[in-house]
């Protein structure tokens, strides 16, 4: 079954579960009308189920490469991105000011999951030039800004993202790439990054790339990082890309998935670059990309077990094996199919959820500069970006098992999504360093988000102590539990938090899960789909925070009371 | 890092865990002595590591291929195999009368572990000789176990199932292959079957087809199916493979994973076949095969967990990123990498004492035609597949995640694991077919087999009071817990029961797999690594049985609530 966008979903969450009205009440989103908002949703609709699913099956098949140092695409991929390019949709909430729609982070994190579910090959694009452009809007100078923005936004160039280096992974502060000042303003850029998602493509006009590199004597570590931009064409001042610039892709990776996302080894050989920002402060400014582009990819692993879900339902409604308790029909009358298929609805629709309220407190951030705010979305990123991604390999999973033997054959595609979607738990920060950025960072504040965060839980359990009795006190419980563990947590070293990060970002997934479940079935009056949806999450999965939990608590000394030797005994 | 069989592993559960010393105290199995023992493994692990561990990348990288009807097989295979049929690898267990070792299923689980870890794909080649080995001692002809069993168990032909149908996966009743009486005592089957392992081989003097077919006027479902012997090629008296029988392998299948294990399309066109067991009575044959099946497929998940956790360490012992509380070293040292290590360890040793220990049932429902060893065999049986499997996939999933970026690259060997492992909780019966065998099947003795396993539990708790006191409680508790659950679904209709079947068994294996780490941690005298490992499962992974319970005892309600309809919108 081909992909379909769940649009009436989005509308639906968005109005009645995580609050864009609030959102729409300010004045910087003023234009985000519900009209406008209804226009966007069913615009994307159409470009994912019409242009972009389609690509799906064929950048798999027909991975892109490398000919003669030039990036050949999948087949499709280029008139599939000038639809994207030519409706609007890479620069959603860029700012006006250079010809972006300025419109809520919320709506362009909804389109994300929408345009990933289609073809997260060819989505990844898009959303690396999003990132792009939220860093040059924030930290460029002036002549850049108006150089390069509206070419990124109109989606006639596209960002890539350049930290990683052979030794310097999740340890950025290790990387080697040099830039020595040619005297002139610019920068020589010279070093080898590898993991370059889109570092070329046929299609595009120019490639602009941002990349971390050290200055003649910075120092050691993530404290002597610079930013600069380098083209892969020089454009002159009228934004034409000109003369080539000295960085090439050395090769394509052979991946487990996205085979139509080409991955490049990247050759900066004295390339002239632009810094981007202070000297020295670049982890500053590539952070406001990645924290964009992780709430991305949370959505990214949202958008693609929404579309396994989708082929996995109509495999078990086709699908007949034996009488099932609702008679001779499919296989999802199956108890056991039943209970994937409701576990993986449930799933997705807290994923989302969680991942739509982050975006609506990064736009009231925006909106408001109020602290409070942008420390919520702070606080929710590392969660969107972890348990979405999550959500995304259990899904695929469950959908390949749906499948039962067609799953393991790859005609039948539900593979596909358990290959692409397994890096989005890696990239961009794999969700172990979101997990430590949880109960590191996002726990320095003493638990204030935190506690806020709960109170809400707790406010919505008491709203539907009358509706819904029984979930109303498991989720009050779970809130309480989680409370203690966070605490518990703030009295620790970071060894013992690091030893339970994951458990302990999964249970908070858990706990506002259940929470934005909860609302949804209040939403819907109090009976219905939504609270049949809420009561399998409340009730199969939400206890997951019991062992979350205690494995969040454990502290980390069984660890290291195995040693090196012990674990390879 | 190449994969090393974990010989002493073995060693140590099989003579301090799981108890082969009852097995070897019998009559039948009086050969299996320490010694034997101890060169089994030996002269096994050398095999996977010299031989086997090689054949691994290979597979992966030039599939099996169809080529005017012969199947190639992958580079080095055919040397792989020999190398298991010469050194009688095939039939470690097989009937001494007709040229097998006679040694107990326990060794040759262990074996079959080793193998799989080493090279999935060529091992499932005497995985199902085996199970082809079992069917035939005990249902065939006189006639056709002195012409067929010795060249199957010297490793010269090799088995295979043949279920599935288009139309007939889980559902076996509903398969449509024919056999017509030819007069002369032989069938001719007529029909296609599809998913059959190892199908063909270049390097195959012959192979033999075990075919469920029905009879004409054959009642319908599972009660009118018989089983079919039919050869690739027909024998002559002399057991020397002769003409051509009209069987072809139509196509092969195009997989995620396992491309070095040819699956193919099987055509049966009016072959000739001989009838194994009684007219009807097919599928007590095929279960026969079935379930020493299972438990094999179970320690492949085992084994392929083994290699992928091997890798992993590997690297992680390897990769530096920046410091952790251990100093410069690896990224082993680091608190999350080493939960996830330590982990995947303790859930090897777990699901593959699981497995042993169902090996020992077995083993000794052999050797004292006791029925209460056979029931448990029976009972573990459906646990150690689903579990093994489910461990297999796990591992293999945090041994990418271990990898970071690296993980998502084909080179790096880690995502083969993923591949390759996910089929195993689909076929020999999906996990979900598994899990409700435990609950229906499994249960229908009013649940005398699960209260003497739960004795079994408390009783080890006991022991471990003194050394263990607050491992001891918390294995204690959860087998009180697993008692009410088990005693909940005897009371319930078996749509209740499939609804919570999966959770149910998962809660099984944490509560034994809590006892075999708490028994080996008493094994080793109260402290080590052991104890230590034991630690980090009864406080990090026992505490899912509370999760899995609440899901468990869920009832079906919840999930039918969801209309069809709504599940889809």
């Amino acid at each position: 079954m081909a992909y379909r966008a769940p649009v009436a979903e989005f509308q639906f969450i968005l109005d009645h579960v995580v609050g864009l009205d609030e959102v729409v009440a300010t004045d910087r989103f003023s234009e985000a009308t519900p009209d406008v908002t209804r226009a966007i949703l069913d615009g994307a609709g159409r470009l994912c189920d019409d242009v972009l699913a389609p690509l799906q099956r064929p950048g798999d098949l027909h991975p892109a490469r490398l000919e003669n140092g030039v990036v050949r695409t999948s087949p499709g991929y280029a008139e599939g991105y000038r639809a994207i390019a030519e409706g609007g949709w890479v620069a959603l909430s860029a700012p006006a000011e250079h010809g972006g729609m300025g419109l809520p982070t919320t709506l362009s994190t909804a389109v994300n999951d929408m345009m990933s579910g289609a073809c997260l090959s060819l989505q990844l694009n898009p959303l690396l030039t999003q990132g792009q452009i939220e860093a040059l809007s924030h930290h460029a100078s002036d002549e850049i800004r108006a150089l390069y923005l509206p070419k990124l936004i109109a989606g006639d160039w596209s960002g890539t993202m350049n930290l990683t280096e052979p030794q310097a992974g999740s340890d950025v502060g290790a990387l080697k790439t040099r830039a020595m000042p040619n005297g002139d303003g610019t920068y020589a850029v010279t070093g080898q990054k590898i993991y370059i998602t889109w570092g070329d493509a046929d299609f595009m006009e120019n490639v602009v790339h941002l990349v971390l590199a050290r200055l003649p004597d910075a120092p050691a570590g993530t404290r002597g990082i610079s930013l600069f931009l380098v083209p892969r064409n020089l454009p002159d001042a009228e934004s034409r890309p000109g003369v080539a610039n000295r960085v090439k892709v050395v090769s394509l990776e052979h991946k487990l998935g996205l085979h139509g996302s080409p991955t490049a080894v990247m050759d900066f050989d004295g390339a002239t670059g632009w810094m981007v920002g202070e000297p020295n402060k670049g982890m500053a400014a590539m952070f406001t990309m990645m924290n964009n582009a992780r709430l991305g990819v949370g959505v990214q692993g949202v958008g693609v077990a929404e579309a396994a879900f989708q082929q996995a339902l109509a495999y078990a409604a086709d699908r007949r094996q034996g009488p099932t308790p609702l008679g001779d029909g499919g296989i999802v009358g199956h108890a056991d199919v039943r209970r994937m298929l409701a576990g993986m609805k449930a799933e997705i629709f807290a994923a989302r959820a969680i991942a739509l309220s982050c975006a609506v407190a990064a736009d009231m951030g925006t909106a408001t500069g109020e602290a409070d705010w942008t420390a919520r979305a702070a606080f929710l990123t590392p969660i969107a970006k972890a348990w979405g991604t999550e959500v995304g390999m259990e899904v695929a999973q469950q959908g390949v098992q749906v499948h039962g033997g067609m799953g393991f054959i790859e005609e039948t595609g539900a593979a596909q999504y358990l290959r692409d979607v397994r890096v989005t738990a890696i990239y961009e920060g794999t969700n172990g360093i979101q997990a430590m950025d949880l109960v590191g960072r996002k726990l320095a504040d003493g638990g204030d988000v935190a506690w806020r965060l709960l109170e809400e839980v707790e406010q919505t359990a008491e709203a539907a102590r009358g509706a819904f009795p029984d979930l109303a006190v498991e989720v009050w419980t779970a809130a309480e539990a989680l409370r203690d563990a966070t605490e518990w947590m703030l009295t620790r070293e970071m060894t013992d938090r690091f030893a339970g990060a994951v458990p302990f970002l999964r249970a908070w997934a858990r706990v506002l899960g259940a929470q934005l479940h909860l609302a949804a079935a209040l939403a819907e009056g109090g009976s219905g789909p939504r609270s049949a949806l809420a009561r399998v999450f409340i009730r199969r999965l939400l206890p997951e925070h019991v062992s979350a939990l205690a494995a969040a608590r454990a502290g980390a000394d069984d660890l290291y009371a195995l040693s090196d030797a012990d674990l390879g005994a």
